[in-house]
């Protein structure tokens, strides 16, 4: 694909009409001036080409319009894509944006689905069948009475478990105490079971709190989230999706403007497929046929095969179809949606019989029936050792802390045992000092100190470090390099750079670090 | 208002349908359940209730139903108001959102529009007629073309000159030269008529981006800036305008899928007119009737009703209708939309005469012939002296900094004149240490050295400091409180405290200071 972005309009109109309305988009969604304002040389290199124009229905007449921008008006920004390809003309009437063909230059920027459906079915250890989800319901149970939902579900053999997407708490703290309880509900039936069950907490939540709660969630070990992409902002969600690589179930909240009319809007392949796959979505839910809501086995079709298509080195993500879905409709969906197809059952599932985990594995068996399911080890990932284990925050905003003798009045100290883990480390304590007691700061000031022949972790991570030496004298290695750091010395560490501290003196070597208040989990090297 | 959110949907379905339709509204937007699954206890503490249902049409047959939903629900959050309102049932057909009354709980927490009608008026000095407004076309010009265009429309005297939604730049290093390259014509101009014109450069960036050109505008001193309030996101938009309190100009990119069909969506005066003066809009765009775009007279009178009308204590906004206007239409758009407007003149201006001036001249000429024009000073607004100059960051990124003499290799220090401005400081040196040379970090450490008998600028600001000393002593003073700063003694300013650092000791006074990377601008107490 040369280097334009190719998008494909289906327009109703006459055919007296249809050469001058392609035209009027070509000029709105670039120069957004009549032809004749347009001096030649822009003309040739900005505004859109029509490469074609061909005929689709004939009553009501309606044609298909091809037209290549250049890909220099995307710039690598979703903002810029979305004005770009439907943005002024969203106003306009009669056109419905139903393809979308992408410029190697963008395409090889997207990072798309981290897990996708390959790295869900190895997290999983299960093949060869669709995957059975359901959703904690409903909105305005106690914490106890999802937890135990989530319980009893794994412990039918349930595969994903995702909160409600109505489901949210007016606290931080109430939304990571849920969250933190169904995750234990869920892995503590995992002993019963010996399977994997993988659950999915519900994310909607303003900008201040989203890096929040995603860093929270990532630290802790959660293996994905639910989002509604277009209620927190389509790149905003892209931009999670970037930053934090857990897994993503996309949900389709606030979206249905556009599937009001087959005239109008971007179509739901294009919108729900291609977008939110490229956006970062590893299940995309979207409303099943013949349920409660309006899309047509088409439209549900068209989503599929978009997620799962081939798209430059874009992992293929998993359709979920949700809604009005039944026992008795298993048969019909296995044949119609194939096995890489995620069955998001919720009313059904929870009103099938009075035991949920009965229930969930009534509707397994179902679905074992018509496929033939193969189980492998599921791949646990990669486990961290973390970060050293969270600081208990005793303190509160202070606007002073007194220095006596390395210790900071209102701020305790924490020494840590000795680790023999994946990541061991030796004779380090740690003092938070400043970020984490509720300070409104960007970034977490901390006080380290490293005894004689004590070092810190080996290890690697996105965030980067400032190390200030104040105490005594020790060594920086970063991969190979060594730097040894004297007083008020300052360090920086970039972006997964592999880096230890070390203490090779007789005194105690101390050190200020500054990191990012949000930041990722340090891995092994 | 009680603490209920009141919507108004508008069902088209016949009479027999449109109660359980609209129960199932209710239902759908909270619990997402049947009724059936529903505990009483939650049923009534959490369900939709339906406060009346009348009809409005008999062909097609069509109703009116007011639900009230606990306010609860929202939770203070736009991702979430938006799932609440129009979230699932948007999936749906025939429900069109034609209303929404919000909690005080919920009004009493919105910000709104910063300056608003009244305060653009003040910034501007001009009363009694509607504003002219134009657009620096076309996308693919040169920065220089632009520039001079921006100059031309001022010295004709026009009011607001904003930027092509479509302009943006690939990096931005582009983007400020030519934000800056606008802005310094327009003041130039400023210098002849002796009124001001003010410039909305357009800002359409990623995620990542978007704070950097908000605190780099904010921190330069722009009025303004426009935005597409749809394709950043909206809650991002929220976000924005919270955090950089500049003037908003919101384009309607994006949103057209909601205009379609009466049946459908969110209603224009709902969406770009109520919601998008609640996010922060000081000016809404939208497409004017009788030009190339679908509105209707009755879609343009609804939006500019929503964004003057009295809600809770918010600024109102101006509308400002756009989109084949012309010269002709002045008499019937000043009779149509009062004075309160912002006329966005693209096209019909720029191509008027082959003279900007003279075009702007003979347009404002025509505006002022239907309206008694009153003048007054212009206000110039706060004109802080911002924090100490910009380092000029000649440093590049490096693993180690060596410490010697309180300098460190690789990075100048920068003396400054003492100042006898607004924000006085006297004796003040600085060094950017880590954060403005290319490092990836959420945060700016710098050192900063005050000589004997000097003092920094007495300011707040909303960013929070972090204070060090690591060299002699000083005094920190937060309003009346002074805080005396020893060796290694850490201190912590928080949001808006007044604050300033002393040297009153014969020695030089050093100490660490780490801020937020992106930042407010300091203002006098």
């Amino acid at each position: 694909m040369a280097d334009v972005l190719r998008a494909t309009y289906d327009l109703t109109c006459d055919a007296t009409e249809v050469e001058g309305f392609s035209k009027d988009i070509a000029y709105e969604q670039t120069v957004e001036v009549p032809e004749s304002l347009v001096p030649p040389e822009i003309r040739d290199r900005v505004v859109g080409k029509i490469q074609s124009i061909t005929p689709i229905s004939e009553s009501p007449a309606a044609f298909r319009t091809v037209i290549d921008y250049p890909a220099s008006h995307i710039g690598g920004q979703w903002p810029q894509l979305l004005n770009l390809i439907y943005g002024n003309i969203s106003l306009k009437k009669n056109i419905r944006l139903t393809g979308l063909e992408f410029p190697d230059s963008f395409l090889s920027t997207i990072y798309g689905p981290n897990y996708g459906i390959d790295g869900i079915r190895k997290r999983l250890g299960v093949y060869g069948r669709p995957l059975l989800s359901t959703a904690l319901k409903p909105y305005g149970s106690k914490p106890e009475v999802f937890a135990e939902m989530a319980k009893k579900f794994a412990l039918g053999g349930g595969d994903l478990i995702k909160d409600d997407h109505n489901l949210h708490e007016d606290s931080f703290d109430d939304f990571t105490r849920r969250a933190l309880m169904c995750r234990d509900a869920v892995l503590e039936a995992e002993k019963t079971t010996g399977r994997p069950t993988l659950y999915f907490p519900n994310v909607m939540a303003p900008v201040e709190e989203l890096e929040r709660a995603l860093a929270f969630l990532h630290r802790e070990g959660f293996f994905g989230i639910l989002i509604s992409p277009f209620a927190v902002g389509l790149d905003m969600f892209r931009y999670l999706v970037e930053k934090y690589p857990i897994c993503y179930m996309a949900h389709p909240s606030f979206t249905g403007a556009h599937f009001f009319d087959d005239r109008h809007g971007i179509a739901h392949g294009v919108f729900l497929g291609t977008m939110f796959r490229m956006l970062g979505a590893d299940v995309s839910i979207f409303p099943n046929y013949g349920g409660r809501f309006s899309f047509t086995r088409q439209d549900c079709h068209d989503i599929c095969d978009r997620l799962r298509e081939p798209l430059g080195d874009l992992a293929s993500a998993f359709p979920a179809p949700a809604g009005g879905m039944k026992f008795d409709n298993i048969p019909t969906m296995s044949a119609d949606f194939g096995v890489e197809t995620v069955y998001l059952i919720g009313g059904a599932l929870i009103g099938y019989s009075s035991d949920l985990t009965e229930s969930t594995q009534a509707f397994m068996a179902k679905v074992r029936e018509h496929f033939n399911e193969r189980l492998e080890d599921p791949d646990e990932g990669f486990v961290s050792a973390c970060e050293l284990p969270s600081a208990k925050a005793a303190g509160v905003v202070v606007n002073h802390l007194p220095f006596n003798e390395f210790r900071w009045e209102g701020r305790e100290s924490e020494a840590y045992k000795d680790s023999s883990s994946d990541l061991p480390f030796k004779n380090v304590s740690r003092c938070e000092l400043i970020g984490k007691h509720g300070e409104n700061t960007a970034y977490d000031l901390r006080y380290f100190e490293i005894g004689p022949g004590g070092f810190s972790s080996l290890e690697k991570h996105n965030h980067t470090h400032t190390v200030i030496c104040v105490r005594g004298e020790g060594v920086l290695m970063l991969g190979d390099e060594r730097i040894e750091l004297k007083h008020l010395d300052t360090a920086y560490v970039k972006p997964m750079q592999v880096h230890q501290l070390r203490n090779e003196s007789d005194e105690p070597f101390g050190f200020f670090c500054i990191v990012d208040h949000e930041r990722d989990q340090p891995v092994k090297p």
